[in-house]
């Protein structure tokens, strides 16, 4: 019997495009081998990479300035290669300080220019508790570009307007919330997202860039860390996570056969209305950190009166099939994940059970 | 039906190990999900790594001087990693050239430091036919390491007695021939290996490496490129990909189940040796361009007297239930990749293909 999975990432996956891998693992479509076993540069391989490129095209309604890509290493990787690609010692970035991913971020580009904070909301604590306000940014003109963080899978708080960011180039970080909704990609230089949360398992990073940005590249790094290597070679320069991108291929295809990222935004906002209006029905039981206008609809973060409920929270919910609400290790308290494949059922077996918590111990 | 599966990689996978994914892939040992939904932070997922780690270490016979890492970013990466983590613009480091691997390795080596050639085995098409011989090495002492491919996947070469580099620390790209028989790991500084050959599917990439050598490395480059923050972290600095490494603990559970890697050389050198008698028995129609003493043991490459008769020999092979025959798009002619999930009834089958085709085509 399959849980219910709150994980925050790698992350549950839909059920149905599970099961057609499952199907075909050890047969693709008649060809006598799994995906995995097919080479790169044959046609079976070569229809999966297409349409998965595609399905991402479309439910993102990515224009013809912008090119997608699939790369390696994590989004901890871009953290490191944004900067080797688009900076020099002498030039700098300006980063959106929302969490410890931005402070990451932040952390490598050193290593390649000078990052420079234009906003940060930390709090005297070194926590997060919301985004900056328009008002609050001080951006450089010169800056390369400009890096934000969409969603802060720890701290919970996430980007409901984007910056407005002038004629700087505007990098984001979407690793944990790219998909929820739709957005206008061509308000961004780059876009690049971790897959293991809403997309597909770890080990695939996905990128959109603006190829006007990416042409800005630089061209004396070696060519496996150049994002024009990735575009002039349709991501096959080098053997690429076939099965992964296969899996980000069948997610992507659920996702278009539900009604897109209309309905997906429709299901995500309906399932943290739920959680938050649970946590809001009991504000001295279930504390919300955050402030209102920075609530994350995919990972919602709260604490009980003590550490001692918040560990019967984790194991009771355990008992009642629900995993993957212990909050980060940095963080504490409980982190509920809410992508894509967390149905509004689940959340509302969620929702029950934390009325009944608060009845029986509150 | 499976085909008969001679692809160069990603390549064929033993059955088993590809039926026991397809059995749990919805649900990982009673846990309720998938285990590419488990967190790399979590038990499930944990003893997965710890069991890949282990099965390798065993099966390789990795000394306590040596540490197993998972990375990302193909073979590809590593050519550049290396040097990134080892190299300064001042430092140099030899390679012995042996083909395509070995000279994107170098190119790459150039943006951080001094590569040198210590031997080279081109000739005048500027193709190779075969490994250099321990006499034609010139190291330099000073040479902060040299960097070699044990088995060249496209020309089918393979050095079957590892060179003498004196004091120097000597890297090595086992891609395509890692765990395809026991190897002495103390002589090497630093082994890696895209895993879709040998070991599972691509993705991920195997790296033992000496811890000696890997204390040497750079600190002022960033963390996600420094081998020492895989090690120190057990690669879990950030998310490995997770399914592919549960892949590989599948594979090398089916080595360590069939006998480890005694069992694996023996069963490579009949599968080599029957198709290498095959080529030998009719040297005017299958025209193998390698020396003998260089002969791979993991990619046979031949060519028939016309490309005609190559593209009809891949063509009937196919028919005949084989697939994956057709050289490398640089080299032509045929390849033939035993690796480890190849058996010796399917090389029978090959073989006694083309002793079909030659009687009637020849
Ligand atoms: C917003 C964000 N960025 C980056 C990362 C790091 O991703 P990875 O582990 O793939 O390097 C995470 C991981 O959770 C994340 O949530
Ligand atoms: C010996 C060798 N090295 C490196 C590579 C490149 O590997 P990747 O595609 O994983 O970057 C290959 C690919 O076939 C190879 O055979
Ligand atoms: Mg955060
Ligand atoms: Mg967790
Ligand atoms: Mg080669
Ligand atoms: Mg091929």
């Amino acid at each position: 019997m399959r849980v219910i999975n709150f994980n925050a990432g790698p992350a549950g996956l839909p059920l149905p495009a599970l099961e057609r891998a499952r199907d075909e693992l050890l047969e693709f479509q008649g060809s006598g081998m799994s995906i995995m076993e097919h080479s790169h540069r044959g046609k079976e391989y070569d229809a999966v990479h297409e349409e998965a490129i595609a399905l991402l095209t479309k439910l993102l309604g990515i224009p013809d300035t912008h090119q997608v890509l699939f790369l390696q290493g994590g989004a901890s990787q871009q953290f490191a290669q944004i900067p080797m690609n688009f900076l020099t010692p002498e030039t700098s970035a300006d980063f959106l300080m929302t969490g410890v991913w931005s402070e990451k971020a932040f952390d490598e580009a050193k290593y390649y220019g000078k990052p420079r904070i234009a906003a940060t909301t930390v709090n005297a604590d070194k926590r997060y508790t919301r985004v900056p306000r328009q008002d609050e940014l001080k951006v450089d003109p010169r800056a390369a570009y400009v890096h934000m963080t969409s969603n802060n899978t720890i701290y919970g708080t996430q980007w409901h307007t984007f910056p407005d960011v002038g004629a700087v180039p505007l990098v984001a970080d979407m690793s944990s919330d790219l998909l929820w909704k739709p957005i206008d990609v061509s308000r961004f230089a780059l876009i690049y997202a971790g897959a293991q949360k809403n997309v597909g398992p770890s080990g695939i990073v996905l990128v959109v860039v603006a190829k006007e940005f990416m042409a800005r590249g630089r061209q004396d790094i070696p060519k496996i860390f150049r994002y024009s290597t990735y575009a002039e070679n349709n991501s096959l320069y080098n053997t690429p996570p076939t099965f992964a991108i296969y899996l980000c291929r069948n997610v992507l295809s659920w996702i278009q056969g539900v009604g897109g990222l209309p309905q997906l935004e429709a299901w995500n906002r309906q399932k943290g209305d739920l959680l938050y209006a649970a946590i809001d029905r009991h504000p001295e039981f279930y504390r919300g950190p955050v402030e209102k206008d920075s609530r994350s609809y995919m990972n919602v973060v709260f604490r009980l009166p003590t550490e001692a409920l918040d560990e019967a929270f984790v194991a009771e919910s355990k008992k009642a099939g629900m995993v993957g609400l212990k909050g980060h290790r940095s963080a504490g308290g409980i982190r509920v994940s809410l992508y894509n494949a967390v149905t509004v059922d689940n959340v509302r077996v969620l929702v029950s059970f934390m009325d009944e918590f608060v009845r029986t111990r509150g």
